[in-house]
């Protein structure tokens, strides 16, 4: 089979995951990794054996002068391969896109930039298609991710008349300590309705949905709490249903002890999972509510992870090998693990 | 002016504070606060020259062994007072509610009880004048009473048809040290619709108002951001002026540095409140969003003081002597410093 | 009573708490209050009738602008005052210094400045007298100032020989919501040993003691835990008569229900102190232990606060009219509430 | 190779580890689990094909009503092995020692149960060969393991004259979310010198150490600060070389992005380790400190993982196969990745 010759720039949180998603594709081959650090951060990339390129010649000159094996800069790698996966500091990728599209390399961008950057957003299971042939486009953010995959299962069983959401985030990573958390408080956003409902109709358009947000002093996910108008009446039997047969949605229930987002990471590092990664939704079905037209619902948003698959899907769509955007899923989700439905009863029958 | 007899039993985070208020009243007297503690916080009680009571025979033994001075038992107490406010923990309140008919003495108790327990619920603004002469009432919880404030205004302007609401609540009081908070994680109540939105409806029936509720690791407030759908459109300048016409809502602005929750308490302190308390609903009227009939707005309830006021003016109440709701709760704002709409403005004001 | 005239630049944390302990002086009187900010916390010194300056011309519009009355500049200010307290953020300090000299006002720095800035540091109970006539001090960090009281103590009983304390210290203020706390992670400082015993000896020189830093996830106060190497063998009661009888030290019993910072932060609260301030060092005296020569101990240093008590004493060493400085710490400690020993039977005696 | 047949009772925080890891290694068998829960937790255990046991009637009669697949009870499971680890709950295991000795099978308990239970305490680097041939030991806990490792290498050189070190502690684990966190607060423990210092010397006695603990609210590690005096003066170089030739202790660098408890676990999960384990004690080496004789430093204790090595020792030492402890240590290492010195120039090595 032929492989997509795949880069990354930007080993941080999402690089090195999609780094070693890449690392785990068959039809994949992760040629390099690019960054400017030189800390224990590039030394795991070295450590499992990436070649590992500067993004910048300052980057070069500090990366050696650290003893850190270097195999040449952003711009000899760009020559090396089809598709390039962006992950550095927002505001930075205007300029790499010029970059990247003088060198003839396909590129895939994430959530922290604009749709108007590629003009083209991306959740696989709801575009997949659109993206193939195209030179580049943008895996949506954690937060929009799940209100896709969610919002569009109801969205296409013809069901959604309305929706508000209200999302919990996490103030920082659980990884960061250059005071960048905050403290017994809550700070609610500035701006209601917040941003991240405008940006799913980006990839889904015409859903009258809003979302208010508020940050709070915990690193390890996102909480949305929505209430939904459906267009008619169905009973909560229905409605698990339909988000049954949604890819990348797993339920979690609170009377087998999922009652809590720790909870939940805990389920994931216990099943082995790479880094203890949630790259589902996780849906807390017990406490779905229907009432006539309304719906209830809680889920939690794992926002260091939910995007790996997305941005495999990505790469293969740009690639072109694949046009078939369930297949692609399948084969993603395959490599990673992910399930759908109830997660207890998934682990059970494996 | 003849004095509302008034004792206190439970003198904890919610009682200590209604003693201190009872106090400030002109016509009210504090007979006693009964406990079965005696550690500090029953010694500052002492400090502060209120006559302590023991609750049970038991503490009373404790309590003389510990070096406090007793004036007697909770019985002694009954026999002086015309209103007692019970703030003992949860599940003693019926047993207690039979002695203090027993004894003849009406009582108040706090919204940890059910509505059943005394067949009135109470918020000042919404129903003082129905508690005149009743035996007992029931002072309803702070995000209850923050809901019927609220809502409450909506309603009587003909405006609300619906909401729904996401309360984002302290883990425990910040007094707590006995492991009773949680780290690092969200955990979402187990039912939707949650207990408070029906909870209102005991004080303001006739609402189509519901909630679901989470729970974050801090401790200082809960956090309600809410979606309202109108009744017909209005501007965001008649809503302001709506809830600025309302009694113990005032507004937050984060253009003022009023950003989080912590910034609040910290104006509050600033403010010289007792215990550095915000006795109002606090409103963030810059991110308040109208679009045609959706409403969108966050505000803050500090529940260790928010019913404070409403339980003096249910002692007011119950003690018969004002008839006049609007008259008690202006000498309560007057006697505990509460305000009204634009704080930064009223406090240049003043 | 001649007054001294005193200033205030910085109405931050320890600005505004300076202001406020001033105006409760009898022999002292605010002229004014210097800043560039505009939002609530200045208003809040309006509220209060202080008399708001412009610490700077940018400054000055900015404050107009936004509606603020101010009564002129700090240079405006330094006319009318014969003694200033800078509590601007570090690194202003030096040139704000050279102003001072300039307008020949007296001027007393706090402890984010170095010793060499003045050439003179100050703790009220270890040196007042030597800051008599100066030009200016330094009142030195709120870590400093614990160490000075407690091991001031220790030495001046021939006790100390040695000490070593590991500081826990709180990772941002109460009111921060700016993303400068740390969540769930501890810190340590890079440097062993920290710079706190270093700076201790600029007041009291001679000890031979070292610290490190930690810093954790929280916002209410310093935890300083202590072993030291006594030069003899002494009885715990010996210990505790020593720092009974010293200033500024207060006991804390986990039996009394104080085991914890926030149970005595509620303390300070309950007993109606000033933004719940706690003024003196906090010793748990049950778990303080001696074993041979051998003591180990745990002290609060509410970093908020502590720092106050002894500006005001060295507003009155400058200012000249006091030469005694037990005199002056007396009248100080009487103004705050400052207690001793016991508190709990301090304030039962009360 | 003879394999030896292990059990485990308990399947929690350490339990699920221990069968982990016990899976791992060629000379083990992990005949089966047992446990009373029949949440996810247990469904993991499933999912990765361990014999599930009931470790009670009443709780077979809960497991299979709630649909697991139960291999039988304990006495069925202690019927087939010759060593079983039992990592029950605090008080429950000195019954459960009269079953396991009834049944004839060696037992392993962990750090929570005293010293007397078994009459052996064990840390593998520390005593291995003292307890070959044994029917049971106590793998001692976390801090005690760690404590036993850095000071018995400073004992070993001679080089320990005294010690003083503060443990700050995780309030709970990571998974936990009832209730049982503390927050934005610390709590220093009742009584010091702490145990564990004196638990320490249940495995290497004739160490002049003691100990302080405080509770923080985090949930990841543990931090260990050290006040140490050393018999004689000798370089950092040579306290590094000390440290660098004992097993399972790891150096971290501030200076690579290695500053924080958190950063250290990131690290970990990084390097693909299970559930993001560390096994090692982290010393932060830059911060360590010798001036003279006296030796200042800060290490991490991974609460979680730190006890897994030292009982797959444990069984190994009870199955007595392998009578060298230094061979017996070589294995598990290589098993679980555990490392040595500079981790960061050890897996560049790798």
């Amino acid at each position: 089979m032929k492989k997509i010759k795949v880069a990354l720039n930007g080993y941080g949180v999402i690089g090195k995951r999609i780094a070693d998603a890449v690392n785990l594709q068959d039809d994949m081959e992760l040629v390099g990794v690019s960054d400017v650090v030189s800390d224990w951060r590039i030394k795991v990339a070295l450590s499992k054996k990436y070649p590992v390129y500067a993004s910048s010649n300052e980057g070069l000159a500090t990366m050696k002068s650290a003893g850190i094996t270097v195999a040449g800069t952003l711009d000899d790698l760009l020559k090396q391969v089809d598709v390039i996966c962006d992950c550095t500091p927002k505001k930075v990728a205007a300029l790499n896109f010029e970059k990247y599209k003088a060198a003839g390399v396909k590129s895939i961008f994430q959530g922290g930039e604009k749709h108007s950057l590629t003009g083209h957003s991306f959740v696989a299971q709801a575009n997949y298609e659109t993206a193939l042939g195209r030179q580049s486009t943008r895996v949506v953010s954690c937060n929009t991710t799940s209100i896709v995959r969610v919002f569009g299962a109801l969205k296409k069983a013809g069901l959604l008349a309305k929706g508000h959401g209200v999302l919990v985030r996490r103030a920082t990573d659980p990884w960061e300590s250059d005071n960048l958390g905050i403290i017994n408080t809550i700070v609610p956003e500035l701006a209601i309705p917040s941003h991240q409902a405008p940006d799913a109709k980006t990839v889904l358009p015409d859903m009258d949905i809003t979302t208010s947000a508020l940050v709070v002093p915990e690193t390890i996910s996102h909480l949305h709490s929505w209430q939904v108008e459906l267009t008619r009446a169905v009973s909560k039997e229905q409605i698990l249903e339909i988000f049954a047969a949604t890819p990348r949605i797993i339920f979690l229930k609170a009377s087998e002890g999922l009652r809590a987002l720790n909870e939940t990471v805990e389920l994931m590092i216990d099943l082995g999972r790479s880094r203890g990664d949630m790259y589902e939704v996780g849906l807390w079905t017990e406490s779905l509510t229907v009432q006539g037209t309304q719906l209830y619902f809680n889920y939690q948003v794992y926002n260091q992870a939910i995007v790996i698959p997305e941005t495999i899907d990505a790469i293969r769509a740009l690639g072109g090998y694949e046009t078939n955007g369930l297949a692609s899923l399948a084969k993603t989700n395959r490599s990673l693990g992910i399930m759908q439905g109830d997660i207890l009863q998934r682990i059970l029958e494996a």
